[in-house]
C-alpha cells in the first residue's frame, strides 16, 4: 500500500509502498478515506527539535482519519467489517489512575500514533479497539477525519459551563475556530474572536463569532470591557500559545470566570497571581487531548444532529499524494484545516 | 390604574380601577408593558380547589411580565428609572438554608405574586428588588414578559448534561415547547417529542423536535428505541404530569440517564423502583421554579445572542382589557402562550 | 483445588475439586486469601427464582475476594507477581457508551463472577486485568474482600455532596452499615439509621451513628422533623428495599435534598411525586454496583489512611469449609458481613 | 462601650470609648464575646503600604467575631434577641450578577468589616441581616468567632473533588493549618504540610498532618514522589504566598490533579504553564473568602457534629485589653490563632 512515510531524520517526508498491516488481535485494519494534517504533523515533517527528540524513523505519519473497517481482529468485540469509524490519537495504556477515573487524556503511558507508532497517512491501518469511535452515516469523511483535532476543542468549549456564557476565543488556527463553532452550536454568546491575521479572523466570523480582534492592532480588552459593563467574559479560551495572549487570557475573564489554556507556549509565562487569579476567583484549566471518550460521543451527537458545523474550517481539500503541497500550506498559515484524500 | 383582579371566591375576573401601588423601600414601580398568562392564573381564573384553598380575594392577579421602571424605593440599590425589567414570580425569604445556598427556588416561605400577593395584571406593578431582573434591549416586551415560564423549561433542560444529548420531551404545553426550543439552542438532539394534540405537535417542530408521537395512537418508546439503538435517550423532561407520561419516562430514558420531571400529577404514581430506576442507575429530578438567579442570567443571554427563539410559541397577542378571551384560549388548549399588552 | 460450586439447580452447594484455572491472556491467577458472602451468593445458594432463572450450574460462587497473584497472562500489562489485589464483580465489556463515558455500572453487557461466570470461592481464581485493583498493604485481606458491597456504600454516599451534611440511612445490613461509616469517615452529620433489630442499630452505633430508630416502633420522621429544625436531611440514603421506607424517603429529604435508592423493593412503589418529589425539588438516585473505577479509588484511600474503619462491620469469620454455616448466619440476620479464610 | 479604634494614619490602634451603635433597619446589634485577630487586623494595625491606600481613619477594627443578638432592627426577619451568632466579614451588595449567582466572594463592591466601615473589635457590634449566621449551641464562642478564616480553609479544601484525595498544603499559617485540619475531616489523604518554622509544623501534625516538610532544608517534592509512586497527589493547597511554593504547587500535583491557590505573593510569578499546568491537564483555582453561604453551613455542620476540631489552632487566648500583645503574637509567628475575648 501507498503510505506517507517519516524515513530520515531530516525535513521531507515520502510517499512509499509498505505492507499493508496485520489487524491488532484485539482491533481491526481499516481502509482510510480521509485524513487531515495535524500542527504535529507539521512539526514532525520540518523535523524540528521536538521531533527530533521524540520520534524514531521510519514510521507512517498522520492521527486524523476516517475509514473503513476491512478485517477484524479475533478478540475485537464492537467492530465489524463494513463500520465506519474514525479514532482518537492518543493510544493510552487503560490501567493507570488517570486511564480508570476517566481523565485518560492526561494518562503518563499515551503513545500518540504518528508519533510514537506507524500512524493513518495510509491507505490502510491497524487500529487497536479501544481507540476506534463509530461515525454517524451522516457525516462525511471528511469531516469525520477531523474530530481528533475537533475534540481539543469540544474539550476545551465544554470543561465548564459554556451555556449562554460570553467567550473571547484567543487564536483562530484550526482548534481556535473549531472552539468558536462549538460554543456557538451550544448556545454561548457573545463570542469574541482575536487573532494576527484576516484570514482566519474571516473564518472565525463564518463559524459564529460575534466579534473579532486583529491583533495587535485592535484592542480585544478594551472591546471585552465594552461589551460586558466591564465584568470581562465568563469564560476565555487560550488557542494561541503567545505568552501575551495568555497574559490577557486572566485579564479578560471576569471575577468567577473560567481560562481555559489549549495554546502550548514556548517559554514561561509571568503572571499576576495576586490580581488576575486569586483576588477574581478564577477557575484555569490546562486542555490536553479529549476526554476519552465523553469528548467524542458529545461531538459525534452534535456533527450528526447537524448543530454543529464545521466545513467553514475545512479549506482545502488535496489527494493524498500531494501531501507536501498541504504542508506548505500549513506553512503559509493561509488555511483552516488540509484534508488529504486517500 | 386599570388592573385584573380577583375580586371573590368564584370563578372569574374583574378589569377594575385600582389606585397606583407605592415602591417599596428597596424597590421600584413598574409601568407594565407586556403580561403573559400562566396556568397557574387559570387556575386563580376558575377558582378550582387549590385556588380556592390559597388565594385570599382581593388581589390583582399576574406573575409573568416586562415593564419600565418609573419610580425607585429609597433603598434599592441597583435600580433607575428608565430600566427595562421583568420578574421572578417566587418571591423568596432570602434568609433560610435554602436561598443562602443557591436553592431558593424550594424555599418554603415562598410567595407567588398574583396569587399571595398582588401581581403585575396591571398597568403599574411595585416590585422587591430582589425579584427584579434586567432585559436586554434586544428582546422585545412580549417576549420578555414569558422569561418566568421560560425559565422553568430552562432550569429543567439544563439541570443536568444536556449538550449533546438525546432527549424526549412530554408534553407540549408552553413550558414542553419552551423546553424543545431551548434543548434545540444548546446542541441537543436528537429531539423527540410528544403530545396529545396536532396543534401542540405542530408548534414542537416549528421550535425544533427533530421526531414527534401523537400520544396514545404513536409509540414514542418504539420510536426512541429504534432511534437509539434500544438505549435510550439521554435525557427525560416529562412535562405533562400525565401518570403513563411518567412512568414511561423512567422507561425511555438510557441506563444512566437522567430524568426531570416538571409536570405535576394529580394523583400518587407506581412506579418499577426495582427495574426502572436502580438497576438503570437513573437519576430522577423534581423540577419546580427556576435557579434564583442562574437560569435568569442563562436565560437573558441566549435570548438577547438570539441562540434562543421563543416567538413561535407566543400564538396568541390581545389587549389587557380582553384577559377573558384569553383565559377562554387556555381553556382550548388550541394556543402556545398567549400574551397581553397593557 | 477446593472450590464451592453451585453444582446442581437446587439448594445448597458443594464443596468440590476442581482444576486450577488458567489466567487469561490479558489477566491473572490469584490464590484467594479471604473471601466475603454477598446477599447474591446467599440467593444462589438457596436457589431463589432470580437465580433460577439466570445462574447455569455449575459454577464456582462467589465475587467478593482478596488474594495475591500468583501468574500473569502474556498480555497483562500492569500485574506482576506477589501483587496483593482484589477485585469487582462486574465483568463489563469496556466498549459500549456507558463503559466508555465512566458509566460501566450500567453496563448492559455486565457479567457478574459467581453468577454468570466462574467466581472466586476457590483456593485460585482466574480474572481478567481489567477487573482487578491493587490493595494497600496496610489494609488485611479480610477487610480487604469486602470492597465490592463498601464499594457499594462508597458510591451511594458519594453520589451527591455528603460533607457536613446530615444523613438518614434507612436498613443497616452489611451496605447500610458500610454506608453510615463512609458517611462519618468523610464529615457528614448528623446521621440517623434505622432498622427492624437491634442487633444491626447496635452496629449502626458502632460504626458512626448518631441517633438510631427501630421501625416501625420509634419514629424516624419525626426524630429527623425534630433534629433538623423540621427540614428534614440532606441526604436519604435508602438501602432496606423495603416499600415504606421507599416512600419515606422521599419524606425525609429537604426541599432540594438527596435520596439515593439501592435497597430493591420487590413490587412497584406507589409514590406522591407531586408534594414528595417535585415541590421539594429533589433529586432521586438509582444506585447500583460502583463507579468504575473512581469508587475503587477513593475506598482505597479511605482504607489505607485509616480515616475509614470497617472492622466492627466484619461479624463473623469462618474457615472457607464452613461455608453452610456462613449461609445460615445470613438467613438469621444475626450478622454484619462474613468472610471465609481460604 | 469599648472599641479597638484605628484612630490615625499610622502604626498602632487605641482602646477608645465610643457610643454604642444602633441596629440597621434590616440587621441586628450584637454583644460581641470572642474576636480573633486576622492578618487583614495585622495590616491595618501597622498601617503598610495596602491599610494606607485603602483605610479612612477613623475605624473600628475587626471582623471575626462570635456573640449575641441583643437588638434587632423592624426590617430583620430571621433574627431574634438572644441568637447566638457570627459573621462573614464581607459586606457583599446582593444585586450584582456573582452575588446572584452563587459568587458573592468575587462581588466587587464587596466592603471587608473592620476595613472598609466599622468593624467588631467591640461590646458591641451593628451588622446587617445578611452578614449574619447563627451558631450551633455546642461551639463555643473562641472557636465560632474564628469561623470566617476557617471558612477560607473550608472553601479551599472543598473546592473540588478531596474525599480520599492525597493533599499537600504548602503553609502552616491559621489557614494553611485549618485546611490541614479540614482535609483530615472529610477523609483526606496523605496529607502533606510544609512550612518554614518548627513551630507551625507542630501544630500541623496535631490537626492531622501525615507527613511534614521543613522547608526549605526538607524536599517536600521527593516525599510526595516518593509516597505517590511519582504521580505527585491529588490536591495542592497553596497558602503560604511564597513565590517558590506556588511553581512547586503545580509540580506537586499529578497529571489531573487541582491546585487551590489562596496564599498571595508580593510579586508576579514565572510559570512554565506548556509542562506544567496544559500538558498536566491540571486545574488552578484563585481562592478568595468563602462560598456565601455554602461554606458557613458546611463549617457549622462540621463544626457541630464534632467531626472538625480546630481547638489546636487557637494558640493563645487574651483579654480585650491586651489586643497589642495579640498583635506582637502576630508579628512573631510563634501562634495559630489569637482570640481576644470581649
Amino acid at each position: 500500500m501507498k503510505a506517507i512515510v517519516k524515513t530520515t531524520g531530516a525535513a521531507g517526508a515520502d510517499l512509499r509502498e509498505v505492507p499493508v498491516p496485520t489487524p491488532p488481535r484485539d482491533g481491526a485494519l481499516v481502509r482510510v478515506k480521509s485524513v487531515s494534517i495535524c500542527g504535529t504533523d507539521f512539526h514532525v515533517y520540518n523535523w524540528d527539535a521536538w521531533a527530533a527528540g521524540r520520534v524514531r524513523p521510519p514510521v507512517v505519519m498522520g492521527h486524523e482519519w476516517a475509514g473503513e473497517v476491512v478485517e477484524v481482529g479475533p478478540e475485537a468485540q464492537s467492530l465489524k467489517v463494513g463500520d465506519y469509524v474514525s479514532g482518537e490519537s492518543h493510544r493510552v495504556c487503560g490501567h493507570c489512575l488517570q486511564c480508570r477515573t476517566g481523565q485518560g487524556h492526561v494518562c503518563r503511558n499515551t503513545q500518540i500514533f504518528g508519533v510514537d507508532t506507524n500512524g493513518c497517512f495510509a491507505e490502510y491501518f491497524a487500529v487497536p479497539e479501544a481507540s476506534v469511535l463509530k461515525n454517524d452515516a451522516r457525516v462525511r469523511p471528511e469531516i469525520a477525519c477531523m474530530q481528533d483535532p475537533l475534540g481539543n476543542a469540544v474539550h476545551a468549549a465544554l470543561a465548564g459551563e459554556i451555556i449562554g456564557q460570553s467567550v473571547a476565543v484567543l487564536g483562530c488556527g484550526p482548534i481556535g475556530l473549531f472552539a468558536i463553532a462549538v460554543a456557538r452550536a451550544v448556545g454561548a454568546g457573545p463570542i469574541w474572536a482575536s487573532d494576527t491575521t484576516d484570514y482566519r479572523l474571516n473564518l472565525a466570523c463564518k463559524v459564529g463569532a460575534d466579534h473579532i480582534a486583529r491583533v495587535p492592532d485592535e484592542n480585544i480588552e478594551t472591546q471585552v470591557a465594552n461589551g460586558t459593563d466591564g465584568q470581562g467574559v465568563d469564560v476565555v479560551l487560550e488557542m494561541s500559545g503567545a505568552v501575551p495572549a495568555i497574559q490577557q487570557a486572566l485579564r479578560l475573564a471576569r471575577p468567577g470566570g473560567r481560562v481555559s489554556l489549549m495554546g502550548i507556549p514556548s517559554q514561561a509565562v509571568s503572571l499576576d497571581i495576586a490580581e488576575d487569579l486569586i483576588f477574581k476567583g478564577l477557575t484555569v484549566q490546562g486542555i490536553v487531548g479529549r476526554r476519552l471518550y465523553d469528548t467524542w460521543y458529545t461531538m459525534k451527537s452534535l456533527l450528526a444532529s447537524g448543530r454543529l458545523d464545521v466545513s467553514p474550517i475545512l479549506t482545502h481539500r488535496l489527494p493524498f499524494e500531494e501531501f507536501a503541497a498541504g504542508m506548505e500550506l500549513m506553512r503559509s498559515g493561509q488555511c483552516g484545516k488540509v484534508v488529504l484524500t486517500v
